[in-house]
């Protein structure tokens, strides 16, 4: 039985799941429940010891994915495991492997040896690596080779996968005949694309979706649907293309969860702060209340090198009215290959979206964090402060390079602190 | 007459007006007529040559704040110049001088004549200065002198003050029966408290606030009716102590504008994600419409360091859904006085956020600069893109650092761009 089948059977409620509820500090029966009802997934391929698995949807806390891997211009195995290393340290809660250099197998088996959390592959890459190698020839790769990758990358214990089923030939029309700015940004979009066209065929993902079906109940593998016409510019939002893609992810979301498999949606893209509420709802209908996994959204597309602010901003607002996961975005994006201190930095900006959104989904605990902070605050209790701060290595940097003398204050506001004039006069 | 007068005569369209409604790609009698109902500001002292004038308020762009000033850790008045300096360059449009250390008149005069935007200044901190310098002591500074002061920076030029009215003897009490986690973080608002209870009397500002109207019209300075009250936690966000304090900043502005004396509205603070709308709206209401300047709001407490980022994304949905303009908030926010690289930080990041709301307000031109961007990404042209990122010189170095052999992808995805695929492909 797969985790889906098992939450189902009103008899079980797994150890993990157990576990999990605790973590959250929920009741074990309603999450199990939820799992059943496909509103919340646990990343966990049955091949993998997972040392930390999380469940991602509902009542429970927003989670944040970190990608790394491989580019054609970096393909040390061991750069991409530091980066791994890194967001780990910095509180991500899944790694997802991205990598389109070197050698992907070796790359998938170190970080799934490394990393205690949940990891994620796109294994179009895969498929476009080889095709890439072939010439990008018609027939140079064919269905059974993309089904053979994702039998590989399962057997080799990948917790979740991305599978753009929802880039069809109707989708494609709909593209053209809307007419972007900036047509597809998603790069496993744009090579189904690519593979589509020159081989004048349907997305064998969504032609043959039961085999990635099968696959994925065979290792346990949940099945997250990407979104491959997901707008990579603000103008492009919320648009037909965008919406056709969806209606058919709420369909194949259906028929995973028919077929005992977890499912999960990505989510756009580049989205005005308008419309961001909206295209959560939206997904959540169509998709009957998958959890949603949002890149971004960017809510502007004319801050390159501050796009974590970007993605944060429409992070928050996204998690804040239903997004269940977060996809971290680095300063580097649009830009390079992000760095390690891009990692730390685009891991905590994105931890801090989904906390402000856990503060008003009534996380448990999620307020409490923040009301100790402001106790700490009150107190001037500076160890505490950094003790209690989502990341505390630069709290204290500022600090300690801006020492007052007198202990309790700080160099903003010395004696004509706010919070030490009002002790004195009102406690 | 002052500005307000003028907009409120039907005949009066005045110069600079025309000029900010031709910046702002606005009909100039249209904002004459926002003028003249309070619902748009300009702040400017008629004793000052003011090279960057700028409108505040419905219709236009968001405009950003920022702060800067001497503290008693660091008296240096060049070292704040080079920070009004550098915030100039990052495109702020008005600095408040905030200085709390070393010789205020001289810090205010320097930056009076350097800075080309609107100055503002919170004159209850040279009040403040004062009676600490007279030991605290009862009656060592009556309501007389802090009109004195008032006038004095009046005559010195400020286009702008903030004015903590607000804060009554009623409000004190409501505080108390609150009980809040952080009282008072305002420190013009403790200032405030510590004399009105040293002294026992009520707030001079309050009490006397015709004398502030009058001496605000001699000069056509905008009042900024500051908000003692604002919640420093979320945990005191929207209490009754906050709103008690808005109620009565809603009449003295009602008194203002009755005396042709401009004004707006100073907000929270720090608010949880789904109470921002709801206080932009309240404030609104309660203040009949006049241009709301918010500070922050972050969105959580835990993240000091990164508290420019807490109050990107509470300043994105606070101006998306009405505020007008934006107080910056830097890394070193709760920890120390801000440097040079805070202050550039702190602006792009409001800028960002104030951006991301223009484009959702419909405010002109918001919209295209967007457009433009994603035009310049899907040609690959990364000249274009630095010219028109809203700071180039962090994108300009990311991908110096990182050059690709390819000169039109980047390292993320080198021969895999999506944008190049799908444009060989599909246009």
């Amino acid at each position: 039985m797969t985790q889906l089948e098992c939450a189902r059977s009103a008899a079980t409620v797994t150890n993990q799941i157990r576990e999990i509820a605790r973590i959250e500090r929920r009741d074990a029966a309603a999450v199990a429940k939820l799992m059943g009802d496909g509103r919340i997934v646990v990343p966990h391929n049955k091949k993998r010891a997972l040392r930390r698995p999380c469940g991602i949807g509902e009542s429970l806390r927003t989670k944040v994915n970190t990608n790394i891997g491989t580019s054609m211009y970096q393909t040390s195995v061991k750069e991409e495991l530091k980066k791994a290393d890194i967001a780990i340290r910095a509180g991500t809660d899944t790694i997802m492997d991205l990598s389109t250099g070197g050698d992907l197998k070796q790359m998938r088996a170190a970080l799934l040896a490394e990393a205690c959390v949940p990891v994620g592959t796109v294994p179009v890459y895969e498929a476009a690596l080889r095709m890439a190698g072939r010439g990008n020839k018609r027939g140079s790769i064919g269905p059974n080779e993309f089904f053979d990758i994702l039998e590989e990358q399962a057997e080799d214990g990948v917790d979740f996968f991305t599978i753009h089923a929802g880039v069809t030939r109707l989708v494609i029309e709909r593209l053209k005949n809307q007419g972007r700015v900036l047509d597809i940004v998603s790069r496993g979009g744009a090579l189904l694309v690519e593979w589509m066209l020159i081989n004048n065929r349907e997305n064998p993902y969504y032609e043959y979706f039961d085999r990635v079906l099968e696959i994925a109940h065979t290792y346990d593998i949940t099945v997250s649907l990407g979104d491959g016409l997901r707008p990579g510019a603000l103008a492009d939002a919320t648009d037909r293309a965008q919406i056709e893609e969806l209606i058919t992810l709420g369909e194949l979301a259906r028929r995973a969860r028919d077929k005992g498999v977890q499912v999960i949606i990505e989510g756009p893209g580049h989205v005005p702060l308008d419309q961001i509420e909206m295209n959560v709802k939206l997904q959540k209908s169509l998709c009957d209340n998958a959890p949603l996994y949002v890149l971004g959204p960017l809510v502007t597309d004319i801050a390159p090198g501050y796009d974590h602010i970007t993605s944060a901003i429409g992070g928050a607002i996204a998690a804040g009215c239903g997004a269940d996961f977060l996809c971290y975005v680095t300063p580097s994006e649009h830009l390079r290959l992000p760095t390690g201190d891009d990692v730390e930095l685009g891991v905590i900006a994105t931890r801090i979206a989904a906390h402000a959104a856990d503060i008003v989904k009534k996380v448990p605990q999620a307020m409490e964090w923040d009301i100790k902070m402001s106790r700490a605050r009150k107190a001037r209790d500076w160890k505490k402060q950094f003790s209690l701060a989502i990341e505390p290595k630069r709290p204290k940097k500022f600090r300690e390079s801006s020492m007052p003398d007198l202990d309790d204050v700080c160099t903003m506001c010395g004696k004509f602190c706010a919070i030490k004039i009002i002790q004195k006069h009102l406690s």
